[in-house]
């Protein structure tokens, strides 16, 4: 074990998309681009770094096309859209990673993997799916898609959405990979989109109908390879109590206690910042370490303990 | 650096579809299980095995996806859709190998690394894209497809194709994240499809639309590890003169200098056959080492020297 602090750093999969405009591969390019230079202070050699990153939209996307060639071209089952969205942002954040430490003149490996993550099949989330996921239908395309099998949901006005299971994760199948290829100084591009969900069955692992939430994977992740630091990195930097309104007030240190209390009493977005608060808290329980939630430019100044939201043990 | 022998196996894109029938992930997943349950012995501890698998109908069915989604979903460039098809099948193999270990009682890691491969912008295939992918299409889709600039041929009378930019392999960008996994005592499912085509642009890399042969790049990855032997596994026990005819007959030993010969007088397939003998002449010619043609029932007995077709230098 060389002596390199090692930090997991979780990145939003909206953080590729500019907000009203729409998804495209150039545009992610430019985004994974402009996010990686800001968190260049991370890519220092006394840094040993895995980056999880979303893949809502780009899973959204992936339905989108499956739904549109049914009958032309196979059917592409959840864990599979997420092991294709792997393959996707893994090239576009490997490639963009290495082109960012070129222009600073730095050279380190940068390896993305293919991560499996365990999941229980007797976990509650299968029998009552939340996550909303892919394009907003009409109440006509909601009934047919509910024919179908799906779960449909109404959300908040502004049209009818797909829901799917997002299953707690438990153990990470390639966390043995992570940690040898950081060991060998790689930046570590690992368990995106929350890692392809997996169940055991005996001894075999069997894919399933599921996307698991990228910053609780983060979280485990962090555990598994014994990180110093979590990081979960969003649009805003800090968390706030009554958030975007006139008494917003920014939360500079919480203990996993105190944040659990407020996850408790409802403050945080359920789609949004109540599960970057979740994992931070699970990961500060579990190993009395710090998770820190903030946006791209103070990473490292949260890094240090100077900026963002800190959850750590009192 | 360990004394297991390090060696490098092919794996056809069409190896995951029964002849005749429809691709699905279940039937993936299916063939992935027997293909690599009768590669079981390639996965004893004394061998450091990485494999590259092809992509072709996994990609021809990206494209029809891509395609009947237009203007609901972002466009994928053959690039990014050869990096899916990386997750997709790095998926399907990684799960599929760990469970063929489980199912006879080993434990070993196993690794999908995203992978680029450089090639040359000059390449002439630039000018001259000779690979045909996706579907077919009768004459009118074929005159609106050029009309948006795609090159268009007729496939031998069974309608018209698409065909792409087939670049040479130069390097490979994961090479050295390949070898330290191996070394690490990981399987390794890399360089998929032939790799993610780049180029570089002064010191940055960018994707460029094409598609490389598998081939050719395993012969490359071979060479860049130090492989002992490539071995190029598809339908066939043998590379045949006179494939199917009454007459034919099977290849058990070619140097390189025969096999360019043979490839010269035109004896074998230009889109099957002559690339594999291709691949594994230059790894021969390359390294002095051991290339071998064969199919998976017969890959640990060519491994051995004992089956299959065999490109050594005399």
């Amino acid at each position: 074990m060389t002596n390199r602090r090692r930090v997991v750093v979780a990145l939003g999969g909206n953080a590729f998309v500019e907000e009203g405009q729409k998804l495209t591969m150039a545009g992610q390019f430019r985004f994974a681009r402009e996010a990686l230079a800001t968190l260049a202070p991370l890519f220092e050699p006394d840094v040993a770094l895995a980056i999880v990153h979303g893949n809502g939209p780009q899973v959204g996307s992936m339905l989108v096309r499956v739904e549109e060639s049914l009958g032309k071209a196979y059917a592409l089952p959840l864990e599979v859209c997420v092991a294709e969205s792997e393959g996707e942002l893994g090239y576009v954040l490997a490639q963009s990673l290495r082109n960012v430490l070129s222009d600073r003149g730095a050279q380190r490996p940068v390896a993305s993997i293919l991560t499996q993550v365990l999941v229980d099949e007797n976990d509650p989330a299968f029998l009552r799916p939340t996550k909303p996921i892919g394009p907003f239908y009409d109440a006509s395309q909601a009934d047919e898609l509910r024919a179908r099998g799906f779960t449909i949901v109404e959300d908040s006005g502004r049209g009818y959405r797909r829901v799917v299971p997002s299953p707690a994760p438990h153990a990470i199948i390639e966390a043995d990979i992570v940690g040898v290829l950081l060991e060998a100084g790689a930046i570590v591009i690992a368990a995106g989109g929350g890692g392809v969900p997996v169940i055991r069955r005996g001894e075999r692992l069997q894919g399933v109908d599921a996307v698991i939430d990228k910053d609780l994977t983060a979280a485990l992740l962090a555990e598994a390879i014994g990180a110093e630091t979590l990081l979960i990195l969003t649009a805003v930097s800090n968390v706030y109590l009554r958030y975007r309104r006139p008494d917003q007030e920014a939360l500079r240190r919480l203990t996993p206690l105190r944040a659990r209390e407020l996850l408790a009493e409802g403050h945080f977005g359920e789609g949004s910042m109540a599960p970057k608060i979740d994992a931070a808290a699970r990961f500060a329980e579990r190993t009395g370490r710090r998770a820190a939630i903030t946006c791209p430019a103070f990473a490292e100044a949260a890094l240090a303990g100077e900026a963002g939201t800190l959850i750590q043990p009192g």
